[in-house]
């Protein structure tokens, strides 16, 4: 049994990632397995059953992590050992578990494609067995990924195209939301992270300048602005440790002494009226001469209070966001499920109290109207309908048919399809984006209804 | 460079965890070691400013992987290769990066401590350097724990003696968060976890049977139940695939049908008016003898639900609790700082507006009256005053003092603290619990203000 790194817990490397699951899937795989029917063809549809009041739409994040697990999930001697020590798995279906490849197919919509209540945003279709057995980590990758894509791009739509990094390692649920998430976040318009793991990981921009600890250091502010300068001339100074104003004071004097020398680029507020306090500081920003010194803002920031400080003129040039948008304060949680729609070639639904779904397999088309989304129609896949269709087909046999498109690629899709949603389901007020049925799939809906009330 | 796993993205295993930190705490970091600031020594104190409304009390977790990532973390070859790409860190400061260990004391409160707003969950007293470098991973730590282990205690507490278990693997954020989550809850209370990688890293009992998926694998729920009763005599069979009542009958047909060999011990219930639907079962199960077969629900719980349903009499025997617990839905976030509050023998404050500290090293006194306790004090590390104290010392010069305490026996001690609470502290309604600040340490941050001010 090899050894875990003392900082493994929780922070699974190596093959250990395979056991991130329920056991009920392992114990309903293997009853599959005994029973025969573990190679029957299956479809599996991952949605969003609602969305929260505060989500006009949601913006798919995960496909990449989720195809990269599909492909290399195994579960190793390790994995194998600790379920034996369960004593509810046969030796038999133990060997299968170590022999186990995933070798479905997954049709799924790009990341960064702005979505809806009940649009699948990737559909498994496998043997019963292989396409329910990561049904766990399938859900929780989709989940917090595409839940914080969707906060960070109603906080990237409130800037107005003033640039938003991300400052909410400390209080993400976790390294592993944190990593990913800063990921999301890029896809969803933010600019760059504070959180270096995240940079590296995923090659993006970084950004950091001082703490207040840092200020806190030195017998009084004027000398830690002093030093920081000193060190990195063209920083961004963290002015409120004791009182904002006076903090922008001993800016201006710091400029004034430095003159030539002087190169810093921006200041931070992070606490107080942002709209009043940014307001004084630019005027004596200006009056001083340094009207290319900018103004960054952070601290309890969201989409709201963006769109409050920019409605009230705030002359904020840049924000930091963190918590609000590293947990999705106003919706921690989506209603995302992974429902099996279709086995045998029948379609499958429940049929629980509000809890119905639409069977088989399906295709979303998106139809447009002078360069906006004017609607989707969820259909049964091997119709033909007018519109866009977003599902697409990533992996086959388990091995992914394109390569992972660059994550600013991404991006800028997601900028453009945003861009196209209509101006209210774009904003913060609560708007429904029209999503229907088609006929086709409406009348398959009812025949396995009535078939399973029979 | 070792090659990265495949799965590595987020779920970070090795060294490179090192990184987990925002930016900035490198670049102050390079300049106090610059400056020669860098081995003066500083205290830093981790605490929670505010409550949410929601909480009344706070269970304490995380420490044992704070203490572990402190003895172990380093910044390997890959993690210097990566900083030097920056562009903003001297080769003097990386070959200090990749000679780095921690050597400071960490003094904490026991893990399952119930804490409230503003006392330290653990304060750090080491060079400047080296208490700065880690805040980002200590606070995400203690956080994530604490945050999680906070909620299910009231999870706990709700069901009134009922077991619960943990079925949020689904939707928390992240493995990293699921992972040290599960062992949070079991600090807390909860039984068990659905969670197998949670199960194998920290020794936690698992559970887990069937889903929906199962049932409707069959043409009818009757042959899903046979089947997988087949499988496993003893399980708990899910009722409300199709309807929660004729899914009840069909389980009193399969115990007519197997006699003897009906060894079923539960059925769960996920979906529906669970008071009434369990109070129907019950009675469906009773009149055909199976008394002693449990009922078992689960569904979009939390401590409100359960003390609703417990109110209305649902002869509910255990709870699987998911999502609203695994996201702390009602509080995803708290206010978790980690500040300087000591540098060079002086105490030290910020002044920001609503962001006041105590500033120092400090103790928590908790007094006791009848068994249950009556108030803390927060006073100065060298005071003395009545009551338990509950900071000690659990790292000194950079080697943990004491082993891991087991699993079991924080949750014992975490069971007992919070039974002496007042018991409006522990339920539901917002209550406060007393907590006052030393005359000694009031005048040591009325002296530190005075001196900020002059």
């Amino acid at each position: 049994m090899p050894a875990m790194p003392p900082w493994a817990d929780g922070a699974p490397g190596g093959s250990s990632l395979a056991l991130f699951t329920d056991l009920y899937e392992l114990t309903m795989v293997q009853a599959y397995v005994a029973d025969g029917t573990g190679d029957v063809p299956a479809t599996f549809s991952l949605f969003v059953r609602t969305l929260p009041g505060a989500r006009n739409f949601l913006l798919a994040a995960g496909l990449e992590s989720v195809l990269r697990y599909l492909e290399s999930l195994r579960f190793d001697s390790d994995a194998i050992a600790y379920l034996r020590t369960l004593g509810c798995f046969t030796q038999s279906f133990l060997d299968w578990l170590a022999r186990f490849r995933f070798q479905g197919s997954v049709v799924a919509v790009p990341e960064g494609t702005p979505m809806f209540a009940g649009e699948p945003l990737l559909e498994i279709t496998g043997g019963l067995a292989e396409a329910q057995l990561f049904e766990t980590l399938l859900i929780n990758e989709m989940h917090t990924q595409t839940m914080l894509a969707s906060k960070a791009a109603r906080v990237v739509l409130a800037a107005q195209g003033r640039r938003v990094v991300d400052f909410s390692a400390r209080r993400v649920h976790g390294v592993d939301a944190s990593v990913k998430g800063a990921r999301a976040f890029a896809i969803a318009g933010i600019s760059a992270t504070s959180n270096l793991l995240a940079g590296k990981t995923h090659d993006l921009p970084v950004v950091g300048t001082m703490a207040h600890a840092y200020v806190q250091s030195f017998e009084n502010e004027a000398d830690a602005f002093r030093a920081f300068v000193r060190q990195y001339p063209e920083t961004t100074l963290l002015v409120d440790t004791y009182d904002t104003l006076q903090g922008v004071r001993r800016v201006v004097d710091l400029a004034r002494e430095l003159g030539a020398q002087f190169k810093v680029q921006a200041i931070r507020l992070d606490s107080g009226d942002l709209a009043t306090l940014s307001k004084q500081a630019r005027e004596m920003l200006d009056a001083a001469g340094l009207h290319h010194v900018r103004i960054f803002a952070s601290g309890g920031l969201d989409e709201h209070a963006l769109a409050e400080l920019l409605s009230r003129g705030a002359p904020i040039d840049a924000f930091g966001v963190g918590t609000r948008m590293g947990v999705s304060e106003d919706a921690p949680t989506l209603d995302v499920v992974y429902k099996l729609t279709e086995f045998a070639g029948r379609g499958r639904m429940k049929l629980s109290p509000g809890k119905n779904l639409l069977p088989g397999r399906k295709q979303i088309w998106r139809r447009e109207t002078g360069g906006i989304y004017s609607g989707d129609v969820i259909g049964r896949a091997d119709e033909s309908l007018s519109g866009t269709p977003l599902l697409r087909l990533v992996m086959k046999d388990g091995r992914r048919l394109v390569p992972a498109p660059p994550l600013q690629q991404i991006a800028s899709y997601a900028a453009a399809e945003l861009a196209k949603l209509p101006p209210p389901v774009r904003g913060r007020a609560t708007a429904a984006y029209p999503v229907t049925v088609s006929d086709s799939l409406t009348a398959h809906a009812e025949s396995v209804q009535a078939a399973l009330r029979s």
